[in-house]
């Protein structure tokens, strides 16, 4: 009996050691890679961003009956596509943007906030205050936003979402640059381009810590 | 004698069969995946661009003795990266830029025409006659330059070394940007990554064919 339960025992041991191999061995889930450009054609993006707000609840920028009835084209464009990987956050995300004025793109980061999304913005501090930037918007409904202090342009175009996805390229996130320029978004899970990215970010964001901001004349007023 | 030599064919085309499929599975060199940061600080360029005309050769600012006497640093920076990428092509070079004055990049573009590399630009009207934009350079130069007639910008910023890798980011090719603002830039030899862009280029190249200019009063002044 006691040879038995020995080999009983072995037996389990192969085919726990099998199973782990197999696992090990198992096919991973290729990489998203995809290139998006722009000019992308004015579009309705409601019903997305009323989908990602949840049944019944508003977006922000009003509650949308769905189908929503404007005469905008409702099908799929680069700004859908850049809105569906954003709204795709669970845990995290951080921006990195020298131009935010798009509408539609700060809807959907106060829409991640709502739903306890950490969020995180570095943006440039001369281009913050310019009319139309989303960045007072954004920090009055209560997510952190630090700037640069320095003569140079914070110039990113980059977003990260839960740390394993980059969002990259030359588009700043204004209507102007969404619907009338030559422009590219690269949306990256390779962790070869994540991971330098985040790094990017915790430096600069560390080094834009507002206990490090310099208050000149300029900026007391 | 002659199932003998049906054997020996027989063990040939065997032994054929077991290299192909060993050349099949041979490890491919993986794809460079690469994230450069900037700023970059100023340095000396100079014996790259001199090693890339090869010996005894003008880089087109002159004349370079070995190693450069000047006081700037020599290492190894995001700009020496950059530069380094570019100089490796061979065949073809494609940029598709929204502002270019960095007289460094400038000259190695301009040395690459010179080594019969076949360099095509696309650039942005409104930018492209800037106060020390290198297009004029280049086109004296012979290089073809083509650019939009749009009122949005042609705000891309990207290269494609022999239609194998592909150089973006948010850096325009500009020593400001280079040495004063926060930017990235990747360089990515992942075919996904390079097809779209190089698509994209044609595409542009095509639709800013000079044939389809518009000469209105303000451009025939």
């Amino acid at each position: 009996m006691r040879a038995a339960g020995r080999a009983g025992l072995a037996l389990a041991a192969a085919a726990l050691a099998l199973a782990l191999a197999a696992w090990r061995r198992r096919p991973r889930p290729r990489p998203l890679r995809e290139v998006l450009f722009f000019p992308s054609p004015p579009s309705c993006t409601e019903a997305l961003l009323a989908e990602a707000a949840g049944p019944g609840a508003a977006t922000g920028r009003g509650v949308v009956s769905r189908p929503c009835p404007c005469p905008l084209p409702h099908g799929d464009c680069s700004l859908s596509r850049l809105l569906s990987r954003l709204l795709a956050a669970r845990r995290s995300l951080e921006i990195c943007l020298f131009a935010f004025s798009s509408p539609q793109l700060g809807c959907a980061v106060r829409l991640l906030h709502r739903r306890g999304v950490r969020v995180r913005i570095v943006t440039d501090a001369q281009y913050m205050g310019l009319q139309g930037s989303q960045i007072g918007l954004l920090r009055q409904a209560g997510i952190q936003v630090r700037h640069d202090q320095e003569s140079g342009y914070m110039h990113h175009k980059f977003a990260i979402v839960d740390g394993r996805m980059v969002i990259t390229g030359s588009l700043n996130w204004t209507t102007q640059a969404i619907q009338n320029n030559r422009e590219n978004v690269l949306v990256m899970e390779d962790a070869e381009y994540v991971k330098p990215f985040l790094d990017e970010f915790e430096r600069i964001w560390e080094e834009y810590n507002p206990i490090n901001y310099r208050f000149f004349p300029k900026d007391s007023k």
